[in-house]
């Protein structure tokens, strides 16, 4: 196992691999050198007792897993985090987030925002996220800084898009941010994200898929989040928004629908013909009273369904244990079936099926021989977490972000015992609320 | 204001009173003296300069607030978290829950489970709380080392009661822990609790409820948490079960009734007509897949509505943030009507409208000169509370119990800097995971 070579050494800890096996590892240990996992196994099995990796963690009394995926952010929205809440979807939409992103959201506002969010999401256990936003650049230069992994999107919408003014020159723009960062993967993996069906033209569709095509990456939209939206796209173009989608060629295996909230069963049986991915955010559709998804049935259809907090203006955290919580909890009540989404499946949703949802799961999602080394410890020492009976369980229904002790990131340690080694926290907080004190001056005024 | 003779001085915080006015104050003070708020205001107006509070507690950075009030616990249950996950209601119940309690519960598992349980609440924001449970006693003697406040309720249930053999043994035990505790108010103040209508007969619900009026105390009651209870009610006495304790008089302002997921229309009229309370536990409920109570219907008809936890084996945690969280999401995505539920609502419902459940409105669920010093400070310097643009908002949608930073209860700091002052943490989690040893070896072999 040549132990002598290992960069970090984690021993002690209870290890969920999430394999395809789901095997559970007690007195666990994992190697690794550079940016992967080179060895994992149980501490007696362990052949050198005199292995010097430098840096050896100790998981004594802690869960080791799979760092969480996010499946849909919208980072810089951080800076709008609680100023309009309880309100209906599209006034919340029209009258406050558009207008305030039209008049505040800028290069700057979109890297402190980013870095902010990347604070938060390290400190309550993810390690890969996609993000749809504007001002991408920004975000992958924040990115870079903080050492995490993620897919990040250029947004399309026809008119709403602060940061570019037609569509040709948008277009141009992407290609470029496509350029520029595709050789940064497996760190930064870019993508496109038309914002949705009724914000975006048939041509603005299908263009931007046939884009993506060219570039082999992700093509994202949000799709039903509301129940009007069949209606509006009823009444656009006479039918429904799945079968607009299909005509159009836009759906296929690297297609990531947001939300779908309102998706039939022929919606269902379409997505999973074509292997259309799902990216479901319970927490801002819920908060937005815009519906819940039917996902049980989207599972049993063989669909693969990630989670998401979707942006902070909709939910208003990022914490995916707090997720994993309400996606197990709201669908057993939803259904009256207390015996859907075990607290096992939706583990698996939030780290590889979300990898799978992202195509980064040849890479992320797992702890095995020879993946990234993507890997948190939660510390399991603590009173709301005792006793434990079952990892799983206790993961979904009773851990927070706030358990989560030390985050390692393609085999570099980026918290450890919640200190961040990546982000100036303190800073960050301070540029955001900059942001902020402009936003309530200039809305004031 | 006499300053100096204040034992503490709680100054520079964001404090919201959650008064009738409902009123913030910014960079406030709070003066306490032994366990009562002798004054409340803008530091700006205080009078001396050179006070000298015996304590002087910095809350700068910090929302100041009225401890949670958790209108429903089953502390010892916490020795049962994660044991029995993603089951059926009744089968979770029946072969899971009420085997074990027969068999574990004892003196000693509710006081050790009490312990931790009161731990993990004080950790979370939750200062008063109301248990049903079996040997009470055991728990009334836990909550004095601990320092909270409790309504502390004696269970009744005809087929399961491990800690009494029968009805008549059991009532005249209840006299007795009545007694014996009623002295200890407002720190302690026992109560009744009749399991449910399916597991009480109707002479075992009457007789309860006669004794309860007598000695002035609280009558509580699960009510309507299963779909299915309506038909066993219906089947058993040929009504449905709010028509059915209505007609056993057993309705008043002294009754809370918990969960209350299928309160038909004309169950909310006589509710509200009688005034009886409701404890709302949206997370257990979700879990079981138990159902969504009519909660924006309650308080349209002006019906109390507190929050809370339910036990731990059904939730899994006592975090009244997280319970929050919940509760505003749930019923807007049920009604969808993002408008129902807003922040300030639920706050309200977590601090006064629980104290008012308990009847110990009074006394505490708000932050007034003459009201018991029940309060605690959020630390709102951390990335997932930033920017604040609302307090209420942040505090439901954003905020999580491991953010308190310091709590005080009856004029004792009962937690500084997230560290307790009266319960031994590793004691009390040795104390659980030994329980739990014991459930694991006995049931395995």
């Amino acid at each position: 196992m040549q132990e002598n070579n290992w960069d970090i050494l984690i021993t002690g800890g209870t290890l969920l691999t999430l394999s395809a096996g789901m095997e559970i590892i007690e007195d666990s240990f994992i190697g690794i050198k550079e940016d992967v996992i080179v060895a994992v196994g149980q501490n007696k099995d362990r052949e050198s007792a005199a292995f010097q990796a430098k840096e050896t963690i100790d998981a004594y009394g802690c869960i080791v897993m799979p760092g969480l995926v996010n499946t849909l952010t919208h980072l810089p929205m951080v800076c709008f985090r609680g100023m309009a809440d309880d309100l209906p979807l599209m006034r919340w939409l029209n009258d406050y987030i558009f207008p305030a992103e039209a008049r505040f959201v800028n290069k700057k506002m979109v890297y402190d925002g980013a870095t902010l969010a990347m604070a938060e999401m390290i400190l309550s256990g993810t390690t890969t996220f996609c993000d749809g936003y504007f001002f991408e650049d920004a975000i992958a230069q924040a990115l870079s800084t903080a050492g995490m992994r993620a897919v990040v999107s250029q947004g399309f919408a026809d008119f709403i898009m602060p940061d570019k003014p037609g569509f040709e020159k948008a277009m141009a723009s992407a290609q470029r941010f496509v350029a520029r960062w595709q050789s940064h993967t497996p760190m930064i993996t870019p993508a496109y994200f038309c914002h949705s069906p009724y914000t975006c033209s048939p041509a603005t569709l299908v263009r931007v898929k046939e884009d993506a095509r060219e570039a082999g990456i992700l093509y994202l939209t949000h799709l039903l989040e509301n129940k009007d939206e069949t209606n509006t796209i009823l009444n656009r173009y006479g039918k429904r928004p799945v079968r607009h989608l299909l005509e159009l060629g836009v759906l296929d295996e690297q297609t990531v629908a947001v939300h779908c909230n309102w998706l039939s069963k022929e919606d269902i049986a379409v997505f999973a013909d074509l292997g259309v991915k799902v990216s479901h955010n319970p927490e801002s559709s819920m908060k937005l009273a815009a519906g819940i998804a039917p996902v049980p049935e989207m599972l049993q259809s063989g669909i693969i369904v990630g989670i998401g907090t979707d942006g902070c203006a909709s939910n208003n955290d990022l914490d995916m244990f707090r997720e994993m919580d309400t996606t197990a909890k709201v669908h057993k009540v939803t259904s009256l079936d207390p015996t859907v989404m075990k607290a096992e499946t939706v583990c698996q949703m939030a780290t590889v099926g979300g990898a799978k949802v992202l195509g980064l799961d040849k890479l992320i999602g797992s702890i095995e021989t020879g993946k990234k080394a993507d890997i948190i410890l939660v510390d399991m020492n603590q009173p709301h977490l005792t006793p434990l009976y079952n990892c799983y369980s206790q993961l979904v229904y009773a851990a927070r972000g706030a358990d989560v002790k030390t985050s390692i990131i393609n085999g570099r340690v980026v918290m450890k015992d919640r200190q961040l080694r990546t982000i100036d926290l303190h800073a960050a907080m301070k540029n955001v609320r900059a942001v902020a004190a402009d936003i309530i001056a200039r809305c004031a005024g």
